[in-house]
């Protein structure tokens, strides 16, 4: 299977290029990182799509959870789940093939599995490593860009609570009871190291996105990979953290400033050059419901940035969805087109 | 996702044409159809691959064993095991894309699992219906040539035996004990009706190739649904019967003529043209193999085939593979080369 040649969009709608110096030539488009899990990850891919970047997502290993969980434990293989939505984001396949890749079965033997999880798992089994998997399933779904493992190794997210209790895997961030034990620190274990493609990716990268995301999940466990966290600093791509809208129960309370700090303490030192911060609250029903998981939007405003040497950029950036349709989406999420527009001035150096 | 251009098998060979006078022109590339179930059909189309020629597979729709029968089971969904043998057969893209589509779970939860059935069963729910699953999964997998289910109608193969206990299911023609009992008729139910463009492929034939394939499971069936036959004897093509090589248990002792035989009483009439009849014994070691399944080589001489209107072609028709390296293979199958070579002799009239 080969990618369409085109370089347009499978809504149809032309990449539009935001830099004339650099239009036309395939080796002058910006390089773009996104860093991040599945779900902000695919936001931000699917935002800077449609635009002529040369975009890679860095995808962190650690889900354990649900179908990637289980197809980890019964058959060895490496988490495919995040890695399918990032496909997913920058696939320019037909719309009935990204269909498929997100289909989940709902009964029988197979209920929970996604499709595109098992679509990885097959090929990481027929090709001998996940990292041929990977690059087989961007071909079949004709990807713009690369998506890559942040590590190749098989490891876990452990996660040391201030009861000094010690939680192994990342599925529990989501099940475990985090009203008393707050989290003191994550680690992985076996040690990663970096995957080398990953690697030159930060080396060479003109812009690099830390997607909104599980903060101890999705983000942190991509600076926990050995070399990763210095790979980055030595970049000399402006780094643009787009921060969450929704704290969960684990990070109760955090403000963007609390984001950001804790973000840093693993890179290990000042590192991110922009944060984007959404300034809209959320529909009071759609709040309701979050509330019910013990989910609550941050708070906005955070005093500490001030004067600091971070460039705060204080924006509406809430799709608008669920307002235009309360069937169409109850969830919290940032607007694609917003996004890209702030990011694009940013590497203009407008902003 | 769209077919490659190039009409050139995915193994670089060129596709060659036995019919000078149709050389170059879509229009009049002659129109063979291979009727059967999976295996048979998976050999013969894989032999005639590399022609030019407007190929279609008709594929019954009785098959409920394995991964296949736990997805009719747990899902609903039509069998997609044999098109999915078909598909592989006649598909164009890369030899990983092909094992892909063969592979098969062998651990955990998903054990027994053919990844290409998940495939069309996932298509199967996303576009609504198995004919648009199984026209996605043709682009996908490039095919040259057509794909056709005989019905569309979800249906089963019931068995009446000599003792006059019915059996519900073709699954059970592997696993029942038919020492004492024998198949006394085979009928669907519910009823199911052609595929119309199964019909179409039918009325236009110029060749139809009936695929060696258990008899009672793969092959009556497609004569079992309503309209079949009638298309068939409509039909002005000319009927190749490619005879089986082993009998099963349920057709011990079977001759090709009782092969024959059976197969017209459920067409309704005499209407096979040409049968071909292996006459070469297999090496004794693999009929050691056989023996214990209970499975004997057909005996290949048929006197009762003598002076008949049929025209009888006995060659050595087996695949030499096995004899080759007794790892690679230890199956008695047709070999594909010399098959292709008297079909497409028979369809040039020389024989």
């Amino acid at each position: 299977m080969t990618a369409p040649p085109s370089e347009g969009t499978s809504n149809g709608v032309k990449p539009r290029s935001f830099c004339n110096k650099q239009k036309n030539t395939m080796k002058e488009r910006p390089k773009i990182i996104v860093i991040g899990g599945g779900t902000g990850s695919f936001i931000v891919l699917s935002a800077l799509k449609r635009f002529n970047l040369d975009l890679t997502a860095i995808v962190s290993m650690v889900d354990d959870g649900g179908s990637t969980g289980a197809l980890r434990d019964e058959l060895g293989v490496l988490p495919p789940g995040d890695i399918r939505k990032c496909l997913v984001a920058l696939s320019r396949s037909s719309r009935t093939m990204r269909r498929l890749f997100n289909f989940r079965f709902r009964k029988g033997s197979l209920k929970g599995h996604s499709f595109g999880n098992l679509f990885l798992t097959s090929l990481e089994k027929i090709t001998g490593n996940f990292k041929n998997a990977v690059l087989e399933a961007s071909q079949i779904l004709a990807i713009k860009g690369r998506v890559l493992p942040v590590t190749l190794d098989n490891t876990r997210l452990f996660i040391r609570l201030t009861n000094k209790k010690v939680l192994r895997g990342e599925k529990h961030l989501d099940s475990y009871d985090f009203s008393q034990d707050k989290i003191e620190s994550v680690y992985l274990k076996p040690k990663a190291k970096i995957n080398p493609d990953a690697k030159n990716a930060l080396h060479e990268a003109d812009l690099v996105i830390i997607a909104p995301g599980t903060l101890y999940g999705s983000l942190i466990p991509n600076f926990l990979v050995s070399g990763f966290s210095k790979a980055l600093k030595e970049s000399r791509a402006k780094i643009i953290y787009v921060c969450n809208l929704v704290n969960k129960p684990h990070n109760e309370n955090f403000s963007p400033y609390d984001y950001v700090s804790e973000l840093e303490k693993y890179i290990g030192g000042k590192a991110i050059d922009y944060v984007l911060i959404n300034n809209r609250k959320p529909p009071r029903n759609i709040v309701l419901k979050y509330r019910k998981k013990g989910e609550e939007p941050i708070k906005t405003y955070d005093i500490k940035f001030k004067g600091g040497r971070l460039k705060v950029i204080r924006d509406d950036l809430l799709s608008k969805n669920f307002q235009r349709d309360s069937n169409y989406s109850d969830l919290i999420r940032h607007d694609k087109e917003k996004l890209a527009k702030i990011i694009m001035r940013i590497y203009e150096k407008k902003l």
